[in-house]
């Protein structure tokens, strides 16, 4: 019972390290794994850059292979020390860092290097796990809100943006000739698009009068509705900005970096003491 | 008697069914009909890529001609229900619904396909039929009031933006050669107006000093003048926003999607019994 | 003394037909007024586009005399109906109304076509003359009030712009080669200033990885500083759109569109029975 | 000791001439060190244009030398009248002053004109020495405390956008062919932040069907994003500009324009009679 004993510490103990934030090797964890992330991400950067791939190949291998052990050990790590590895494996996040971890394994036995780039491009999203160590969350949070609050209204904005970009760019097909780039309605939808959001690229434009007073008034309307969600996000964020509604968001926000053991939830309370997913004690 | 009671009560389950959304069947036949709809303007769309066009021409005909035959026993279902049909044939949906149908009739007539084109593309205006369906309809109504509020204000600024290009479009006219792009004074207010909504296409630009002196105020003009209707929009939402007065916005938000039988008038409130506009019962 | 008081009423009529708009003959005369001062500058246009110069070149002419004569005549009316002639002659719009009437004459003495293109440009500036029939003239007294309060703001704001430019340009010219467009400083500041307010025409674009990691940055600032403008905006104008401002700004709209017959002097309070400016009685 | 007096004397005068405006002769000497950092800065520009520096070389050159050797007295002088000389020296603003004195001498003696020329864009930086004149820093002082406020949020706003950036600039570089412009993934990412800033360049562009796709959904995502800086500083700086706020703002802003002789210390109090830096007497 003493060895059990023994064993369920260590594991309760590397996975405070593993998963929290708020001991010293938790924290010193964190931000190796921040930064071997970020060193994972802008390997496959420079990998896709021709030039440096020729030139330096070893060197991003080698990198790459300690970023590959890295994570393989800290993968095996994280389904040890977590009481049901089930539920981890098969969560968001356990899908996310078994794809951030084979690709390099993966490598040698099948060819088609394009996938596993697509694979490897997955490990971007191990970013949002260090979230954890900014501390803007808080910030962070308030936003959130804001911006879930106007989620509804973002909608019925995007909505009537996209139908009367179907409209207009089913009516600027009409109007222009295929030589201008409109060649067909789906690209006229799309030049209209780039056009009401202001971005105009230029690969497409009208070349007749009609079609450049027309596009005209899309660039009117565009410049114009742009103050929608402007005003929408504002008016939100203003009310959770004011001090009486702050004092709500900020009892929402967690600064409690506890992860459950057994079903891996976050974002308890700060004095919490029993998971609120599971009801287990969190150590 | 009863013949024709029988006959009236057909008529108006089949009215409960097309025009309103509060019954089980109304609901089935509006998601049926919104997917139609989208399906009909999808099959406008992938008929302009001539690629598409060309190796599937006849399943998009067929997919054509199921949309049409159900938008014909839509038509004629609609013209039957109405107490007053000719009010529904010459009013704006009346018209949109017929020109939505007849397009494939009329090409075995005409030939000229692109006209044809033009009134199939009527068909998007019937997605405002189905904006009934859409449960933001409350957020949507919040934001028209707001627009609604801010409307001559952006009326205004319209105004001024125009007479602005007019002049700045004349000055670069002036100012820069033909060979630049400028090549009429029409042609340089469009580019002035591409400049100023930050679009920048890039088709036409400035290539003499002066000329590019010029484009530079044009710009940080256009980049301050967007936060005159983004101000506007803002403080007229907000006044909608607030609490006190979104009791009164949302008295005006209508969830009744009951529709006249004799006048196909819509909007009505809660717990109406009679038409607001004929004086006829609802039922 | 009769005939001069049967002048001084003849003249006195005019005067009110002319620069009033609150008697029904007054009224008549803005509306045409403000159609042909549209339409003087349609010719304008119309006239710089090659190929309707030289296809209609006769009717635009003919336009263009009768405009011209209306002008000459309604200058020459100004002139007699108002008691201080040289006070108009020499005021802001006697110039420019003579600026609008004199090209055509001019064009038969002298040759320069281009020169007296610019001169008829100066008719645009009498569209302002016309705001008087706008009925939106309230809701842009109260926008004229908030950008007035912001005046200031914006200009720091514009300047720390600026300076922005000027260090970012020169930094790029520095970085980027004379074969990507950046070929001398002021044409880098340029570049920059077409980056910062997000227009991006395409005509110069960094290359160099170092120059586009740059361009990136500036992108990323101007797409953040645009906030600054429209927090100021918005927040000036909702002090003006309140309730118990918008009583004060109400005030100061004056829907009074007599014009004092010795001074020409505009915007007297609603019951005004003297000339704020010259004391003069206003009839 | 008289003749000692007399030397403190003298420096002091010297020293209130040029560290401070609120003498009349401070004023003119700031107001003439303005137009010549202005006029140096003007120089730098011009010589990188090829044309103006072959025609007027000797004229620019004339311009630079007026330029520094006033930029040397003025160094001289402001050593000599600060108390303790090496604490300017190694100042931001001294080591600025000295690079600006020096590019003239050192040319005589190097040759790289380019690097020449970098050192001399530091004049730049000198600009803000002058804004103790803008009569306008007050407004500046309110802007800088909303945006101050806003600063944590705009940093987690701006890190969201860098890694939506990488992951969609990722996604754009597997759907998109080398031909259009995606060559490696940093040149997708920075597409990226092309496209969703609004800039579009339009030198890399989407071709395929569903880069445009994507592109779309970027565009829109950008287009919506804007909101939420706009809203951000929008009700920070709502805060600081309310009636209540503004009192405390006012205290901040420092119309001081006295520099402590000993430490060179800005922002002192208005009626400070003491050095809030070393303690020593203001004079």
């Amino acid at each position: 019972m003493k060895e059990s004993t023994k064993n369920s510490e260590w594991r309760h103990r590397l996975h405070e390290v593993i998963y929290e934030a708020d001991t010293k090797a938790g924290k010193v964890f964190d931000i190796l794994l921040f930064f071997l992330i970020i060193l994972s991400v802008i390997l496959v950067m420079l990998e896709s850059v021709k030039e440096i791939d020729q030139n330096h190949h070893g060197l991003l291998l080698t990198l790459e292979w300690i970023v590959t052990i890295f994570f393989t050990f800290e993968y095996i790590a994280r389904i040890i020390t977590v009481k049901k590895p089930f539920k981890y494996i098969f969560s968001f996040y356990g899908i996310i860092d078994f794809l951030s971890t084979i690709p390099l394994y993966i490598s040698y036995i099948l060819a088609g290097s394009q996938v596993l780039l697509a694979v490897r491009a997955f490990r971007l999203l191990r970013i949002f796990r260090i979230l954890k160590l900014v501390k803007f969350i808080g910030e962070a949070s308030q936003l959130k809100e804001a911006l879930k609050a106007s989620r509804a209204k973002i909608a019925v904005f995007i909505y009537v943006v996209l139908i009367l970009s179907v409209i207009m760019g089913t009516m600027m097909y009409l109007i222009e000739d295929d030589e201008a780039g409109f060649t067909s309605i789906p690209r006229s939808i799309y030049w209209t698009i780039v056009t009401l959001t202001t971005v105009g690229y230029g690969d497409i434009a009208p070349q007749t009068n009609l079609g450049q007073l027309f596009a005209t008034i899309i660039m009117i309307m565009g410049y114009g509705i742009i103050a929608v969600p402007t005003g929408i996000v504002t008016v939100e964020y203003s009310k959770y900005g004011s001090k009486g509604k702050r004092k709500k968001t900020e009892n929402l926000i967690h600064t409690n970096t506890q992860v459950c053991e057994t079903c891996t939830a976050e974002g308890h309370r700060d004095n919490a003491k029993h998971c609120y997913n599971c009801g287990d004690e969190l150590l």
